[in-house]
This record gives structure tokens, C-alpha cells and sequence, in this order.
């Protein structure tokens, strides 16, 4: 995987960057200075993000953001201007937070496993694509909130992600303060894996990168996808799931493929690969 | 938020003392010297919660206790008195067990947050006002624990806070051996936000009663009920409701007013104000 | 509980070694060099705590292993051998699969507490024992992982327990990069209670064995029974469950003898001891 297989560079102007080395695409927040989620960044982002769902180059997929903040949530600006639409902005902001959380529920949703990274400030939308993501990985200045009280907008959805990221409390400490937290505090409330410095963000981001592409796509899959099943249900429920997933998995190529490599000492060649 | 726009002190001999400052209410278990939850005091309680919920200018519930001791739990000695009744308890058993459970029930649905202030031990049902509260903050010396095993009576009803509030393993431990966890160990469980030396608890603990204080009071009647109406729905079911509430949040006064100050850079008024 | 009331040594040269002492049943896996879960060896467990379920002289179980490996989970040679199988495995994956998952849902719900001590690697199925049990105890060179993505065979079943007992994001960490982790990071996972040195393990497993072997068996059934009924249950009817199985747990012999001991301010004795 330290080969680049192939390289795309598109939209450089657009507002999500996209690029791809090897089986590893590499989404960016280009929407400066603070990556609001406009309708037209969720569009872009979504359109990629379905894009990557039905690529079998992609294997992983990163979340990242240009400039110092990763992104201050919905775009208050557009919102507000519609609230001289004839509806007093209803059918607007219905159109934006559904198109936001259908937007958590596809990067949740998504077939490869996606990783945040993090460089600056996650705030509102912006904390919870960091919750949402499946690994988040910071830089040691990077600092979070859900700061809707402080502005009469309580983050309710944003909520939905933080409170299943970390314990209740503590989801509940930022929601009703709306105070900014640091990197160490996000990592004890489990919002993020991993903090390293500024220097080094990229550098473990592509070695996250690196060793889950390496993995059977096919398992990642498998594997992603049961956890949104089971997820939430008693116990025997999620077993059934999980039981009837693993049975299918082992009879999968992969699967055959790598016990075979594991039992021979050899390493594993993916039907992907 | 710093001056005191009235101040009530009621009840000063009863079991649960009074006292708003601004927008802040206190209420002090006032049972020495464990502060037990008998028939009494749950019904002062639950009172004081009930007026409190009605009561606009409350925008932060505190639940404190005097003594040493936040709160024991059950009165066990009530409780035992009762075993002489025609049915052996049965009948005042199930109204102490159903009454605390709706008392918890009460606390997290209020419609303001409330923060546990505690100094001193926390048990049984005194523990689990402190898992249920929203925010809990303690002395360094408080101690917490649900140590039912030891009088064979399991803590069954508090369970359910604590392992919504700490991971199983964690939760189990203190259900399991009935042992007593330091301030620092409730910390890292989640049963706690923040632990502060004795001599700054008050401090500490109007500190964020006042930040919480300060933000839109429907914003956060919004955000806590909605935290109850999506807890531990699936991730889809739990966004429509989050989606549903954002919505009508964001045509709300307080969301126009406080997003209006936000882009002009100004300090919000709230309908409340 | 210092003494030893009886002690039973059984198919010492079994799958399964079972040693009972007082009231705690040892269960240790003996299948070397990985105590891989055979068929053999999961029948071997199964039936050994069935027979724990009914005896009343079993107050604890403790889940040990020899040799430096705790369990790698599957046995994937017997499972490979049946790759030949007129249907390819499926009926073989299935009865293995299905066993597993019968088995932790045993463990879970096991009528008595479950502490897993922990010497060694613990990894795939054999770090779901250890998410599954109610306490875990282990060394601080014992290591822990869900490495199935690198052979293809995604850990859905381990991901079950692993997702219940830690955050997503942890969890997800595990599962996605198949990486290890030490003991420390598992504690702060919530995958186990306690570290200790090696020659210390088996005694601080024995302490965590007596004090809860000390507590009124009838208390522990009842809620241990409790905790499965009302987890992820929405929290009224959480409370529902934990109110009437309160109540009863109160009219029971050991919770009048326990609350009397209290209140005479004397040892209890049990109905049981």
C-alpha cells in the first residue's frame, strides 16, 4: 500500500476537494475560512461521498478540512437569508437539516470506513462529523464544541452523533455549556482515537489509512455494515445479526483466502487488490 | 447573570430547602444526618421540581445536600417499620420504590438542566440522583457507591442510572462488590463532570449555573427534551426527531435573536431576559 | 469465605479445568497453545456453566486460562477442514458461529457474576469473553485485539460485546485496524476493571471472588437478572423492570435479614451461607 496506484486531483476549486492515492480518497472542507455546510459544500460532499460508496478503488475514506477550522457547522448566513422566504425560512431550513443529518447518516452509512482528521476547530455540524466518523484522528490544537445554546439553536442533532461517541454527561456538559473543549478532553469523552502534533497529522492519518486499506475490503465492509445492524439492539438480537454476518463472511474468498494465509504463514492477497 | 434578581428562601426548617438567586434554584436535601429519600422528603422533592418546571424565571436546577452525607438513599428504617403491615410491606414498598423511580424519571425530564452538587458520600438512591442529574459536580473527598449487595438488597433501580451513566464494566463493578469509588474514579467512570477542592465547590458550581443560565432558556428546554426523546433510538429514528426539533428551534424567537446577534456581532436578548 | 467450604477438581486433563473453592468456581480454558474455541472446548465451557447455573454452591465464576495466551478465538483449523464439506463449510460456520454466541449470551446470563482473569493475549472470540464478562481483571502485559479484518474473516461476533463495553470509536479502532492493545488502553476502554502485576493476578482475582461471594447470592441473581432485563430498555421502562424486581428483591428473606443486620448494626448471615 505504500505504492500510489493512482492519483486524482479534482474540483481543486471546488468546494470538496477530492483526491486519491491508492485506495485511499481523501475528501476536503474547502470553504473558507470556516467550512460552513452550505447547501452547495453538503451537495458536493454527499455527491463524493456516493461516488466513493460505489468505488472499489476506494478502500478508506478521510475526512479533512483546509484552512485553521474544520468546520463551524450549518452556514448561518444562508439560513438567515431565507428568513424573509414567504414560509418564514421553514422550507429552507427543513431542506438543510435533513440534508445534514442525511449527510451523517451516509458518512455512518458509508461502505468503507471513514476517518476524520482534524486540525483546528469542530464546532456544531462540524463536532459532529468528527462524533460521526468511524476514527477521528487531531492535532494536539484542535479544540471542540456544540455551541447552538450560545445562539438560541440547541445542537439537537448534533446531539444524535455526540451522545453515542461519549458518555452522557459529558455529551450533555458541551450541549448545555456550549464551551469549547480541548483536544485531551475530546479524547477522554472517546471523540476522538488519537492527538498528535501539528507536524505529524498527516503522517498518522496515512498510516491509519495505510493499514486499513491493507485490510480485505471486502471484510471492512462486511464488517462496517453489521455494525449499523447490530448497533442498539439487546443482546440475542444483535447476535442473531451478527451470527448470520460472520457464517456469510466466512465463506466469502477473503475470508478463505486469509485463514489460508494466516494457517500457511504467508500474507493474504485480496480479491481487490 | 452576576446579580441577583430575586431571592426566595422557603421551608427553611423542611426537608428540602429552597432558594433561587436569578434564575438559579437550589434545592438542599435537608434530612440529617444521611438525607434519606423517605415518603417526606420524595414528596418535597417532587414537589419542588414539579413548581420548579412550571416556574419561567428557573433557567438551572441545583440539587445540593447538607451535612456530609449527599444522600443515602432509601430510609430503610421507614422502609423496615412497614414489614408489620397486613402484607408485609408490600403495598409501602412498591409506593417508596415507584415514587423514587418517578422522582429520577422527574429529574431527567425537567425542562431545565440540573446540576448534583455533591459534598460527602453518595449511596444507593443518593448515587443514582447523581448519575441521573444532568451535570454533577463533586468535592475531591466525595464518595460514591451502590452497595445494596451488602444488605442483600441489590440496587436494582439505581442500576439502571449508573450504567446509562458508566461503561458496564465499570457500572457492574460498583452494582457487583457494593464498594465505594473515590471522586476521581467517578470521574473517569462518567458518573461525575467535575471534581474541585471543598472550599470552591460553590464557586465552581454557580459558575456554571450562571453560564448555563445565560443562554436562551427555550433553547435549552428544546435541547434537554429532545436529548430524552432520542436516547437510544437507532441512529435514523433518533435524526428524524432531532431533524423535526431543529427545525421548529430555528423558528423560534430566541434562534432569530440569538443568530441575528451572532452575525452582527453583538450580545444576545432573550425572550426570558 | 477464607475457608475452603469444598473443593472439587475435575477433568484435569479436560478442555476445561474446573476447581471449585468456597463458593467461587474456577473455569479455566486448557486447550494449548492458544485455547482456541474447538467445538470441544466450547461444549467443554457450556456444559460447565450450565452445571454452574444450577448449583447453588457456585457464587462467582472466574474465567482463567493457561499458558501465556488467553484465547485466540476460533479454532480456524477445524473450521478450515471443513471447507471440504459437501456445503462448503456452511453447516459447520454456522453450528461454530452460532455455539459462540450462545455462549457469551451464556456468560451474560449466567445467574452468577462473571470475573475473566486475564494473563496474555486475549484476541477475537477470546476478547469477546473478556468485553462479555461482568468484571475483568488482568495482567499488565496481557494485550487485547479483534484482528479478524486481517484475515478477512471481519470480528462481527466480538464486535458485539467489544461495542457494548467501550465507545464506537474505540471499539471501531479495534475493529477496523485489527491492532493490539495493551492493558491500560483497555482499562481506559471500559474492557477491563483492573491491572495488576502477574504474581499478584490470582490474588486480586480471589479478593474480587470472596467480596462478592460475601454478599447475599439471592441479591446477586436478582440483579444480575435485572441489569440483562433493563439494558437498553428506553428509560420509563428501564425503571418499570427495576421497580418490580426492586420490590420483590425487598420481601425477600436476605433483604429482611440483610436491612435488620444493617440497622442492629451486626453481620447478616444469608439464607444461602
Amino acid at each position: 500500500m505504500a505504492d500510489v496506484v493512482h492519483l486524482r486531483k479534482e474540483d481543486a476549486g471546488g468546494l470538496v476537494l477530492k483526491e486519491q492515492a491508492g485506495a485511499v480518497l481523501r475528501l476536503t472542507l474547502n470553504n473558507p475560512p470556516a467550512n460552513v455546510l452550505s447547501i452547495a459544500l453538503m451537495d458536493a460532499l454527499s455527491a463524493a461521498l456516493d461516488a466513493a460508496a460505489a468505488d472499489d478503488t476506494v478502500r478508506v475514506v478521510v475526512l479533512a478540512s483546509t484552512g485553521s477550522l474544520f468546520s463551524a457547522g450549518h452556514d448561518l448566513k444562508e439560513m438567515t437569508a431565507h428568513r424573509t422566504d414567504a414560509d418564514g425560512g421553514r422550507g429552507f431550513f427543513e431542506k438543510t437539516v435533513r440534508m445534514c443529518a442525511d449527510l451523517m447518516l451516509k458518512i455512518a452509512g458509508l461502505p468503507q470506513p471513514v476517518i476524520a482528521e482534524i486540525d483546528g476547530l469542530a464546532t456544531a455540524a462540524g463536532c459532529q462529523i468528527v462524533a460521526t466518523a468511524d476514527l477521528a484522528i487531531c492535532t494536539d490544537t484542535s479544540t471542540f464544541c456544540t455551541p447552538g445554546v450560545n445562539i438560541g439553536l440547541f445542537c439537537s442533532t448534533p446531539m444524535v452523533a455526540v451522545t453515542r461517541a461519549a458518555h452522557p454527561k459529558q455529551a450533555m456538559e458541551m450541549l448545555l455549556t456550549g464551551e469549547t473543549i480541548d483536544a485531551s478532553t475530546a479524547k477522554d469523552f472517546g471523540l476522538v482515537n488519537r492527538i498528535v502534533p501539528k507536524q505529524y497529522l498527516r503522517q498518522v492519518v496515512d498510516k491509519y489509512s495505510a493499514v486499513i486499506a491493507s485490510k480485505s475490503p471486502e471484510a471492512l465492509r462486511i464488517g462496517k455494515a453489521a455494525y449499523r445492524a447490530q448497533a442498539g439492539l439487546p443482546l440475542p438480537e444483535a447476535y442473531d445479526k451478527a451470527v448470520s454476518v460472520m457464517v456469510d463472511n466466512m465463506l466469502r474468498d477473503d475470508a478463505k483466502e486469509g485463514i489460508g494465509a494466516f494457517l500457511g504463514k504467508r500474507m493474504p492477497e485480496w480479491k481487490g487488490d
